[in-house]
């Protein structure tokens, strides 16, 4: 099975969790809008009678007939064909159910710089995003991150949202350098479930390579100094 | 099957979409945290070791042994349970990727009059309320109402999906009176929707009863007039 993946191509964003699932498996998987005239493709895909209705966003995964949307119901999907989720019920919920906190996490990263509008620039809504910028560093940020370490106590065998969680670390690091500095080392489990995640043989490759698009300033996780307090 | 649902007592909120469900079904349910008692054996059950890693947050479901949390995790457990979900993988995961369209939905509107922080009071960002409220009238519930209105042109047979669509309607309706009467011609479907799932003779009975709470301003769907245009 060729997966065929749909994001846009010059962030990370969302379509960063999939790619890395994919990858981790050693997937055969096209990243359809980064290929020349792909962008096209997938911006054609979505008003065409082939997918109506279409999904709300990208990203989107096509495999064969099937075309799955919203990032944590793309991995749900993925997760038991790629080996990375528990062949169980139960198994498979709790994983989705992490995923899904996941992505409210995530959620909460990108409104610290768009607190008030998807749709407007950061140089719009600047002030508002430092009020909110204080209130993710001192109550969000380590509610998340408290709650994941302690998930990590008893969750071991890997699956896909450990991936997710190497992810948020990576981006977290990337936006808010300070304030991760000074919380880190009340997360260790956090910390070494990174570590390992990046040395799994494939994704140590993938990271290297040109298939990893760099963090920026368009996409969900953002460098603002004035941001980290 | 006697299922335990676990929410906050005092607002609809997430917890509202899974009574849906179970209302409509004619599921065998405990609202716990709504008894007499309740709040605190749900607070005392997040904190014991029989829930151990605990969910992030209410609401969730207990079905025998197995703990669901996340609502669209929860809608995903009990659809095919309570036949308000197809049967094939495909159906399956479409309606979940609605569900999960929804839930952003739903946290945008939330957002609207919490842009700052969830910890803070709405008092202490009532002017950022103001400016999202706008961005969010303007921009973000036309491509809502938008995107669902053309998914219920090809979408018909009842599922779960659709009981949340009607709770939309009816938080929106109740939260921004004047934007709704503004827009809702525009949505006939939805409307259509919206009265097609209020007769279904369960919900009917179940939205007269004292079981439905009303909305108010502790709840997600808030009437502020100053945010209503």
């Amino acid at each position: 099975m060729r997966y065929e993946l749909y994001y846009w191509p010059m962030i990370q964003g969302r379509g960063e969790f999939v790619r890395l699932a994919l990858e981790d498996a050693g997937a055969d998987y096209v990243d359809v809008a980064r290929r020349a005239g792909g962008m096209d493709k997938m911006v054609k895909l979505m008003a065409s009678p082939r997918l109506d209705p279409p999904p709300f966003a990208p990203p989107f995964l096509r495999a064969g007939e099937l075309v799955v949307a919203q990032t944590a119901n793309i991995l749900l999907f993925l997760g038991a064909r790629l080996g990375l989720a528990p062949k169980n019920e139960a198994g498979r919920l709790w994983v989705h159910q992490l995923q899904l906190t996941i992505a409210d996490w995530l959620l909460e990263v990108h409104d610290v710089h768009h607190p008030i509008g998807a749709g407007l620039y950061y140089e719009q809504q600047k002030r508002e995003a430092r009020r909110r910028a204080a209130d993710f560093r001192d109550a969000r940020l380590p509610k998340f991150l408290d709650y994941f370490e302690s998930v990590l106590e008893s969750d071991t065998a890997l699956h896909y949202a450990h991936l997710s969680l190497f992810q948020m670390v990576e981006g977290l690091r990337y936006a808010f350098p300070r304030a991760m500095k000074r919380l880190e080392p009340e997360y260790p489990r956090l910390v070494q479930l990174h570590d390992r995640v990046s040395r799994r043989p494939r994704l140590r490759k993938y990271l290297a390579s040109k298939r990893r698009l760099p963090f920026n300033r368009q996409g969900i996780f953002r460098h603002y100094p004035e941001l980290d307090g």
